[in-house]
C-alpha cells in the first residue's frame, strides 16, 4: 500500500522498510531546536546536569533566542544569558540571538531539510513541513531525552490531506488558505495527525506563501503540517545554497485519513476572531470593527512576499490616526533584503513602525502589547485570550494584505478584489 | 552690562527690559512638553480635573509617547493609551506616539526654535539649547501650574561659559566633547546654571552633533544648555522648514559665573564609567573591559550623523561573537534617511540589530536590558547603577564611534585616529 510523505520519513528515520499510522517507533532526531522561553531553562539544563550526560550531537542542536530578544526586563535578559551560555557550555555552535523568530532562522540557515525529522520546543515547529520535513514541537521533557539519545518516541500519525485547487484572487494570501483550512478542519480536527497541502493553489505558490500554511498546522491539532516538494522547494533551498537532502513525496495510491477539498477562486480574505483561532469568518463579516494596533510580522506573517505585499499596498496610503502599524520583519536577512527592497521604507512612508525581528509582540512578550479595550488585527498565529496584551483586549487573524488594509482603513477591512 | 543668551531669552519671556541672575520672574512658556512616562498620568490629569481648568493653550502642548513605545507590558500599553487619549481629550494636536526620543521630535517638527522658552517633562530637554532655545526639564507639578497659566516661575541663572577651541581629531566627537565637559565640570558643577558653549570647535560642529553636548548639560546639573545661533543653525531649521523665529547671541560683555577652556587637539575619546556620567577617562585607559552589549541610540547618540560614522566604521567588519550591538535611530526620519542612505544596511552585515527609534533601552524599560554580570557601552545619555538592567550589570557612555568600535573588538575601544 503507498505511504503520505510523513509515513515515508518516519520509517526512514526509524531505519524500518515501511510504517503504518499507529506504529510506534524509535525515530532518529535530525535536529533539535530549542528557544530561550522553552528552552535550556525549563529541566532540560538541570536534567542534564544530573544525568551526567553529554549532548548527544551539539551538530544536531540549535539554539534560539527569540522570544526575549530585545529583552524588556531583567528577568528576560537573564534568560537570555542562561540561554546563550548554556550552548556555548554545550559545545553547541548554532546558537542564534536576536536573528529572528526560530522557525524562519531554522529554514533560513538550512537546518530544516526535506525528509529530516525536526523537533523543536516550540509549536510551530511544524512549519518547516513546507520543506518538506517531518517538523514537530515537542515539551522540554522530551527534549531531554533527545538531547540525551539522539532519538525520539514517535506514534506514527494518519495523515490528513487537504487539497486547494484553482487561483486565488488578487486580495487572498496564503494565511487566508490557512485560516479557511483551520476554521473547516476545526482547532482539535487533525489532532496527532499530518496534515498534507496539496493541489494546484499550494503548489502555485512561493516558498514564503507555503510556510504561511504550514507554520498554523498546529491550530489544528497536527503533529505536522507537510508539503509536497518541487521545484519552487528545489529552487528555494538552492538560493540558500542546501543541496544536500532527500525529499519524500506522498504515493498515489497512499492512504490519507481523511481528504479536505477546496476552491481557491471561493476564497476571500479571512479573518479569526476572538479568542479561538478556528472562530474563521470573511474579513467582510467584521468589517466595521475599529483597531488601534496592526501588527505585520512574526514566523507567520512576516516574510518578503507579506512585507512586499503589505507595501504595495499601503504606498501612497497613511495608516488612519489613533492605530499603530507595528512591523517586525521575521529575520535579519528578511530584514535587510526588505530594506534594500525599498519595502520598510514604504511602510515606514505610510505610518508603520519598524521593529526587529522578534517573537516578542505575537507571544505579548514585549514590542507592543496591548491595552484593556484595544483591538489588534495580526497577521501572526494566535489569537488567544490575552496573548498580545490584556485579558481585556481583542485579537483578530488576517492575512499581511487585510492587516496592511485594515492600518489603512482604521477598523478590520479587506483590500480590494 | 552685557547679557547673556539665557539672560535675554528669559527676559522677553517675562516681557522685562532685563533681567539679571538670582532675579525671580514669571516667564510666558513657548512649548510645555510632556512625555508619556512622566506626563499626564503623573497628578496632572487628575489634578487639572480637580482644578476645573482646561490647557491654556493646547497649540502650545507637546505629548509625546516615547518611553513605553513600543509597549512591554500591559501597564506600559495601558500608560500609552491614557497619554493618547488624554491628548485626544484636552484638543492637543501635537501628540506623538511611536516617532522617536522627545527631545529629537521636538526639535525635527519645529517645536523647539532660537528665543523659545521651552519646559518639558523630561530631564535631556536642556537638548533644545542646541537650537538656541532655553529648553529645561521642570517635574510634573511645575507642568501643571504651566498647563494652567502658561507661565512658569524661573529664578534667572547664572551662565558658565564653555570654550572649546580647535580642531577635534577623527576619532573624537561631540559626545567626547560632551564627557570632557562634564568630567571636568562636575556632576553639580553647575547646579541650576546655564551652560552656554562656544567656540571655533563647537561652531564647527553640524545641529546633530551640537544636539549630543546640550542635551547633557543637565548631568552637570544645568538649568540649560545654550549654544549661539549661526547659518549652521539657520541651515537646520530652514532643511525643516522653520522660518519663524527670534535667535540670540551673549553680548561681547556679558558676564559669565565661570569660563572653562578646552582645546580640542588634546582631546582623546572619552568614556564615563560605571556608576555616574562624571566619572571620565579617555578610552584607552579601559580599552581591556569587556562588553556584552553595545547601544547606539537615544536622544544623545542615535541621530543620523551618529549612524554614519558607525556605519563607516563597522563596513567589512564584523560585531564580536558574544556582543550585540543594538541600534536605535532617534526619530523616525532619521530612521529612514538612514535607511535611504544605507547605513542601516551596512550596521546589520555587520551584526547590528535595528530597532524603531525609542527611549525603552536608555531607560532600561525594554528594548534591550543587560542581565547581571553584564557590561554595556552605549552611546546613550545616563550610566546610572541598573538604569540599562541590571544592578550587578556595567554601563559605560562613549561616543557612537567608541560604541561601533567596541561591539568590534569585544571590549571598550577606541576607534584609531
Amino acid at each position: 500500500m503507498g505511504k503520505t510523505i510523513a509515513e515515508k520519513i518516519i520509517a526512514r528515520a526509524a531505519k524500518e522498510p515501511e510504517v503504518r499510522p499507529g506504529d510506534i517507533v524509535w525515530a532518529d532526531v535530525d535536529r533539535a531546536m530549542m528557544d530561550d522561553i522553552l528552552g535550556p531553562r525549563i529541566q532540560i539544563a538541570e536534567q542534564l546536569k544530573e544525568l551526567g550526560k553529554p549532548v548527544w550531537n551539539p551538530d544536531k542542536v540549535v539554539i534560539i533566542s527569540d522570544h526575549y530578544t530585545p529583552p524588556a526586563s531583567i528577568h528576560q535578559a537573564e534568560i537570555v544569558k542562561f540561554t546563550r551560555e548554556w550552548a556555548a557550555d554545550n559545545g553547541i555552535q548554532k546558537y542564534y540571538e536576536f536573528e529572528g523568530p526560530c522557525h524562519q532562522v531554522m529554514a533560513e540557515t538550512g537546518n530544516v531539510r526535506p525528509g529530516m525529522v525536526v523537533l523543536g520546543t516550540d509549536s510551530h515547529t511544524c512549519m518547516g513541513g513546507a520543506l518538506n520535513a517531518f517538523a514537530s514541537g515537542v515539551g522540554s521533557t522530551e527534549m531531554l531525552g533527545i538531547l540525551v539519545t539522539g532519538k525520539t518516541w514517535l506514534k506514527v500519525p494518519e495523515t490528513v490531506r487537504v487539497l486547494w485547487e484553482g487561483e486565488l484572487s488578487a486580495n487572498v494570501m496564503a494565511k487566508d488558505i490557512s485560516l479557511r483550512t483551520i476554521g473547516t478542519v476545526g482547532h482539535a480536527g487533525a489532532t496527532y495527525m499530518s496534515v498534507e497541502y496539496d493541489g494546484q493553489t499550494i503548489r502555485g505558490l512561493p516558498v514564503d506563501e507555503r510556510m504561511a500554511i504550514t507554520n498554523m498546522a498546529v491550530e489544528m491539532g497536527a503533529k505536522a503540517g507537510l508539503m509536497p516538494f518541487d521545484d519552487i522547494t528545489e529552487a528555494y533551498l538552492d538560493s540558500i545554497g542546501v543541496k544536500d537532502y532527500e525529499p519524500y513525496q506522498s504515493d498515489a495510491d497512499a492512504s490519507f485519513y481523511r481528504t479536505y477539498q477546496f476552491r481557491a477562486e471561493e476564497l476571500r480574505p479571512q479573518v479569526a476572531c476572538p479568542h479561538e483561532v478556528d472562530r474563521v469568518t470573511e474579513a467582510d463579516n467584521v468589517r466595521d470593527v475599529k483597531i488601534q494596533q496592526a501588527y505585520l510580522g512574526s514566523c507567520t506573517g512576516g516574510r518578503l512576499h507579506d512585507l512586499k505585499t503589505a507595501a504595495a499596498y499601503l504606498k501612497g496610503k497613511k495608516v488612519a490616526p489613533g492605530v499603530r502599524l507595528l512591523i517586525s520583519p521575521a529575520s535579519r536577512s528578511i530584514w535587510r533584503e526588505a530594506g534594500r527592497l525599498g519595502y520598510l521604507d514604504i511602510l515606514a512612508e505610510a505610518g508603520g513602525v519598524i521593529m526587529a525581528p522578534t517573537c516578542g509582540v505575537c507571544v505579548g512578550l514585549h514590542s507592543g502589547l496591548i491595552a484593556a479595550g484595544e483591538t489588534c488585527i495580526s497577521s501572526s498565529n494566535r489569537n488567544f485570550l490575552g496573548r498580545m496584551g490584556s485579558k481585556e483586549g481583542q485579537i483578530y487573524l488576517g492575512s499581511p494584505l487585510t492587516v496592511a488594509a485594515s492600518a489603512a482603513a482604521g477598523c478590520i477591512r479587506a483590500a480590494e478584489e
